[in-house]
Order: structure tokens, then C-alpha cells, then sequence
């Protein structure tokens, strides 16, 4: 599937082009820089386990990206844009060799208004928050990678996360004011992309320009509090969650339901999850906490650990068990666990879930995150699947597909076969523009290959 | 219909046991704070136009509030409570005369923490917010008539608002944390209620209590524009306040819709609504804007007006010509006009909406305030009718009952027959506990009048 392999390259001479550049060649950095967490899939560890960039730049300024993107033009040197690496997917991961762009130097918050700021792509979520929420905001959603994880690599190829219970996802309208974004033409330019114009780049693995800077909207700081309520039954805490999402008058960031045994697997949280409970992670605003007892209540729930908003931030996040970090405290204990991404349709009944729940029973251990999509609750699925066979994985996939169930396929690289699933004309357009070489982050698009190809 | 008259009643006797109390006995005073805007239905106006209460005393303290209570329980004399008396179906009309516990003194606000507030009843809604939002919180949500409506009347009478789109309604758990309430029986009492307790006299019409204080949740402070969006096709505009209220990233407060010729009746909007137009008013945060206009473009709506968040609060808001003040600008042009109140199904195709908006043309013109119910979000409809006769009236009403359409009819001045249609038995056992004599606004609570009867 590699796209094209670098040239011949003098890696001397180019690395002496990029005068004043940080530039890293030590083998193991290089190959450390090269991944992210692919191996949470065991189809992508047999892909990607090879790949590895020839060389990774640390540029400081978008002067010095433009520099880097010169360069490669000229040589015609494969260009993947890195973050932090904190994907799942192989995002990051160079098919072609060439160079890693490694943007977590270029971290300035370079603004901050009420509701908005203006960071650089390599700035770490955690690290934005620090400034505006002194100023009363914060980050409107974040992946539970939020301690490492940076901003452009977050926009690049992540697709929501905590907070997305309140802001639904980031390809929705009004998650992301514009960016600015340095092309791979002959003589690289930076362009500017505002309104739905930042939808060519929003969620496009670095394939068609590199983001440099970022308009982002925040949300209101709320006093969070971190709670853990456990149930005997999971059906009851996934319609616990479920109305704690519809509660509009209660104020939550994070609904994040476990069926027993994943509640098992988080070693840190072991005095607050009873065996074989089934347990629902939460954050919930503090002046929400008195109403949200008696939705708990109404439920026969057990609040086992409430953190209140003052202690939140020391030690410990819980959030740092939910979502994709549920998979990685499960594989700390078994490395044979992998995962689904999965897509309920709406129903507040749940029975689709259900039925998924008890048809899989403990090959497939349903892990629900509750989020809006287009202005309604519903759960997104994590499962950890006991892997067996490739084509076991797949019929399991094949069967969610067949009952409704939208699979956002984390065991792909490629852009389009995770959630997407069609190609965007309009992306594809973009890149055409702006990489007409077909240099940045070469292999990830389909839609490009297809268009190369036809 | 009236429950219970007062006996003769000694009140010069009486006002001397209130010494310190200021007490209101000049006539057309006492008729004027008898009162609110009942007249808006035809039905109501000849229902209620002849009830006065005998005097109206206005405490300044929960002290003074007891003392009141007293008296009136040693009499037997009815108390019927005010805020401010922007009702609109006599919540606050004393139908059996006695006494008005005009409440608009008892205005403190006590406390403010993050995301909460305790108030006293008679608090302005804007009063509160001036303390509030300079700390960064405010109001979750108030009526069009936020500049008079006091906080007790609101929760006693109301239902939602201005902010509903964002929280839900005042009776969604979550939306009042806690109340003090002062009791009619011999020796009356101070109780608090808190956490689901507070349903007992939440939207009760003071029927079984006095509330005195409350413990409300707040919402952050974000800068508001106001926009007013214009369409040539009522069902665009409408489809377009769905989508706005189903796009989960841009943040909003009212989408306030309105089809022609209603924004003809808004005289102080006139340069900003072209003859003909169908119009949405809206609340949108700075933030949310920039792709708030794309929104826009998509649906082929016009911006006609747009006053940025730092110059609203100045003159005019747009908010006092939705909801309720849509029908009190209508019928200061055409004072024939009466409204309906109604809840639409779930349904982002707004196929009821539009079968309506067909089927009665300009008989019943259609004005949709989209909310939020059970996490989803939905309209509204307050229609204006151009009323006929009270067959007629019932007819229209019967209509959209019988095609999925819910009527929270603005045409009873009983609690139930309103838009709850069911007697509650926990607030009629509150009641009998709080008002062994039933003193408290009298003839409102059909499960009380049932309870007696039976």
C-alpha cells in the first residue's frame, strides 16, 4: 500500500538546507517518532510494525515549517505530520519513509478571547487549558490522551472525546473557527481556511496540508467533579447513562459506561469497583451533584468515589480510563485485547445495545461512551474483543454493520475506511491543490490513491 | 369555581396584627396587583376580570412572611402569592379575594458560588444577573419577561424560556436545587426541600406554599449576540432553527421563529424585517458566529440584523419579542389575537409543524420556540389565533390534540389543565400537609378541588 518511496536522497545535504532546523537521525528516536499506539489493532501491528521515517524535524516557528516543506518539495521527500502521537490508527506512521514533521515545538497560545483562542498545532491540550482557564475557559472536548496529546494532532485525526457529551464531535459546525495551514506547492505558501473552509483539512491525518495554527471555540469552566457510580447490572448503568445524557438540566462532561469485567482492568481505581461490578466513569459538574444523587438514586446505584471539583487536576484523572485509554489499561493487563469503534443509532432504549451485549457476551465487553451526535444522546461503543483470528474480528465488524451498528473501523490507516466510509470529494480537491506531488502523509488517503491510480 | 370565600373579616383588626407589614388597601392599587395578563385569552377574561383580592401586604423578610401566614391561617382568610405578575393564565389571581403576598420585597440575593445562586421569591431574573454575571454566571434560563419577572414567580408559574434550547425546562431535575417554603398551618413552619423534594411545589402556582428562597443553578456567562435571520418560506426558516438547535457546536440560547405575517406586529423591529418575511430571533455566542453563518448561507437565509454581545443589554432586547411578548406585541396591534401553547413531537423533518402550519393558514400563524425535552431537541409553538369563538377555540385545540400535537392549554387557570394534564398526587399530599385549610390560592389545584369534593 506504500504510496512511493523516497528517492535516493542525500540526507546530509538535505539536512543542511534546513540551517538552524532541529533536526533528529538517532535510530531509536527516529523509530520511537515513527509510531503511535497502532498497536493496539493486531492487524495494524503486522502493517505498520516496519514503517519508519529517515529522519524527524522539530521546526520552532511556521517560518521554519515552511522551510522543511521547501526542502521536501525540492527533493520530492515524503512529509507526515506528527503530534504527539497519541493515535490509534497509525495516523503518524510514515509508509514511505522521508521525513517526520514533528510539531510540538511550535506550542504557542497565541491569544485567548472569551470563548476563543488562537493556538499553534503543536500546543498540548492540557498545556491550552492552563492559560484560559485562569480566564474562564477551557477546552471544549478532549481525547484521554489531554496530559500529552497537542491540538493539531487532536483537529488531525482525532474525533472527539470528553466533553463531546456536551459539544458533540470536532467535524461538527462551530468546533473549529479556522486554521492556518502551510501547502507542499513548489514554493510552499500559507493559507489561511476559515467558516466550513476548514473542513478540506479538519480530520484529514495531515494528507493535505500541513496546520500550523489554530482558531479554536472553548467552552465555560465549570467546578468538575469526578464521580464513579457502580450497578449490579449493566443494562441499568447504560440506561443510567443514557438518562444522565437526556438530563439537560444536569451538567456532566463525561459519561463513560463499563460492563464487567473491563471495571477489573483498572488497577488504579481498585478500592472504588467492587468484583464483577459494572461502573459508570463520570464528570459532573458540582453544582449538578445534589440533583444527580437522585438520578442515581432512581437508578439503584452506588456513588463509590466522588472527587470534588477542587481536588480534580491532582493525581489521577478519570478521564484517564475512559475512552481509548480503556483499551490501554486493559491490554497492561492482557496484551491479546483489542477493540471496536462502534455508532448506536439513536434509540434512548437502548436495544440495539442490548442485543450486541448479549450476543457477544465476553468475546465482546461493552465499553459505552455517551455523546451528541447531531443534537441528541447517544453511546458510542469502545469494546475490548478477545482477539482470536483476522477473520473472526471482521465477522464480528460484519455482523454490527448488518444490524445498524456503524463500525468506525480502528483496525485501518487509511482516512476513509475508519468512520468516514466515502470518500470527501472535497479533501481529495484540496490535496490536488496543495500537494500536487502527493508528499504529505503518502498511503493514508483513498481517495487519492483512487484518483493517482485512475 | 370558586373554592372558598373568605368570611367577614375584621381587616382593619387584622392589619393591626400585621403591625410592620406594609400593607396595600388603596382600591385600584389592590385590583392592579390582583391581576396579571390572564387577558390574553378571551376565555380567562371573562372568567377572571371580576377577582380582587381585599387588601395585598408586602413582606420584606421570611419574619414578615410568617407573621402573614399566621394571621391569615387564625382567620381562615385566603393568601394567594405574587411575584410580579407576568403570568398569563391568573397563576397569581385571587379567586376567592383575601389576601395578596405581594413577595416583590423579599428581593435579596444571598449567596453566589460557581454555577449557583440563593435568592429570595421576589428577585428580579435581571436583578440577579446583575450580581451574578460580573462572577461569570448567570441565569439558566427566563422568561421574555426577564426585566419584571421575579425568580419565585417564575418557578411557581413558568415553565422555560429564553435558555430552554440549552437546559431543558425549569421542572427537568437538575434545574432547581433547593426551596424554603413558609406553610399555612396553625403554628406555621420554615421547611426546605431539597433535591427531588423541591418537585412538591416546583410550577405549583403557590398552591401548597409559600416559597421564600431557592437555591438555583446557573449558567456561564457567554457573550450573546443577537441576530435576527430572515427567509422567504416559513418551512426553511423553521428547518433552519431545527438544524441550529441540532448543531451541537454552536452555542445558542433562543431560536425564535416566527412565519408572516407575524414579524409585521413587531413595530420597534421594523427596519430589520422586510414586508412579507418569515423571521428567526435568535441568541447566538460570539464564538459560534463565524460558522453560525454558514448555517445561514446553507439554509439561504438573509442577516438582517446583528448587534454584537458587547452592545446588547443597551435599549431593546430582542428576547422581549419571543415567547410570551410575541403574543403581547401581536395583540397591541390586533387585540383579538389570542395564542395557543403546544409541544410538537420529536421530529427534525417538522412534518407536524408543517401540516399545521398548512392546514389553519392564517387563522392560527405559527410561532416556534425550539427547546430542549429529554436531551432532544424539539419546538415549541406559541401560535397566535385569530380568535372566533370559544368553540372555535376548542376545535383548533382538539385538532392538534388528536393529530400527536400537545396542548398546554393557556385558556384554564387550573394547574393541571394547563400543560401537565395530570393531577399530581405528590404536590395535592403537600397540600394537605402544608395547607390543612386550603387557604393557599384557592380553586387552582384541581386535584386539591377533587380531593375535597371526593
Amino acid at each position: 500500500m506504500t504510496a512511493m518511496a523516497p528517492k535516493n536522497v542525500d540526507w546530509n545535504r538535505f539536512v543542511d538546507t534546513l540551517s538552524g532546523v532541529e533536526v533528529i537521525r538517532d535510530r531509536p528516536q527516529v523509530e520511537k517518532l515513527s509510531k503511535d499506539y497502532y498497536y493496539f489493532s493486531p492487524i495494524l501491528q503486522t502493517q505498520l510494525a516496519d514503517k519508519t521515517a529517515d529522519l524527524v524535524v522539530r521546526p520552532k516557528s511556521e517560518a521554519e515549517v515552511l522551510a522543511v516543506a521547501k526542502a521536501c518539495v525540492a527533493e520530492r521527500i515524503p512529509l507526515t505530520v506528527r503530534g504527539a502521537g497519541t493515535g490509534n490508527y497509525g495516523q503518524c506512521i510514515p509508509l514511505a519513509g522521508g521525513v517526520i514533521l514533528d510539531l510540538s515545538r511550535l506550542n504557542a497560545v497565541k491569544w485567548v478571547k472569551p470563548g476563543m483562542a488562537c493556538v499553534e498545532a503543536g500546543a498540548k491540550l492540557a498545556a491550552i487549558d492552563k492559560v484560559t482557564q485562569p480566564q474562564g475557559w477551557e477546552i471544549r472536548m478532549y481525547p484521554s490522551t489531554y496530559r500529552t496529546a497537542t491540538i493539531g494532532g487532536f483537529i488531525g485525526g482525532g474525533s472527539g472525546g470528553i466533553g463531546s457529551i456536551m459539544y458533540g464531535q470536532l467535524r461538527d459546525r462551530g468546533n473549529l473557527n479556522a486554521v492556518r495551514v502551510v501547502t507542499l506547492e513548489d514554493e510552499p505558501r500559507v493559507l489561511e481556511l476559515r467558516g466550513d473552509d476548514v473542513q478540506q483539512v479538519n480530520h484529514a491525518y495531515g494528507t493535505n496540508g500541513i496546520i500550523t495554527e489554530l482558531e479554536i471555540p472553548l467552552g465555560p469552566v465549570y467546578p468538575w467533579a469526578e464521580v464513579i457510580v457502580t450497578f449490579d447490572n449493566f443494562m441499568t448503568a447504560a440506561r443510567f447513562g443514557q438518562a444522565l445524557g437526556d438530563t439537560d438540566g444536569l451538567i456532566k462532561k463525561l459519561i463513560s459506561v463499563h460492563a464487567a469485567p473491563i471495571p477489573s482492568y483498572f488497577a488504579g481505581l481498585k478500592a472504588y469497583l467492587p468484583e464483577g461490578c459494572h461502573a459508570a466513569l463520570l464528570m459532573v459538574a458540582e453544582p449538578s451533584m445534589e440533583l444527580f444523587q437522585e438520578l442515581v438514586k432512581e437508578f439503584g446505584g452506588t456513588v463509590t468515589y466522588h472527587k470534588p471539583a477542587e481536588e480534580t487536576g491532582k493525581k489521577t484523572l478519570l478521564a484517564e480510563f475512559t475512552w481509548n485509554h480503556t483499551t490501554l489499561h486493559a491490554r497492561n493487563v492482557d496484551p491479546s485485547l483489542t477493540y471496536l469503534q462502534t455508532l448506536f443509532p439513536y434509540d434512548p432504549e437502548l436495544k440495539l445495545v442490548q442485543h450486541m451485549h448479549e450476543h457477544f457476551g465476553d468475546e465482546v465487553m461493552m465499553h459505552l461512551e455517551f455523546f451528541r451526535v447531531g443534537g441528541a444522546v447517544i453511546p458510542a461503543a469502545l469494546q475490548l474483543v478477545r482477539f482470536s483470528t483476522p477473520e473472526r474480528l471482521q465477522a464480528i465488524i460484519d455482523y454490527h454493520e448488518a444490524n445498524g451498528a456503524l463500525i468506525a473501523n480502528p483496525h485501518t490507516y487509511l482516512l476513509e475506511d475508519g468512520g468516514m466510509k466515502t470518500i470527501n470529494p472535497v479533501q481529495v480537491d484540496f490535496k490536488a491543490q496543495v500537494d500536487p506531488y502527493g508528499l504529505l502523509n503518502p498511503g493514508k488517503m483513498r481517495g487519492w490513491l483512487e484518483r493517482m491510480a485512475g
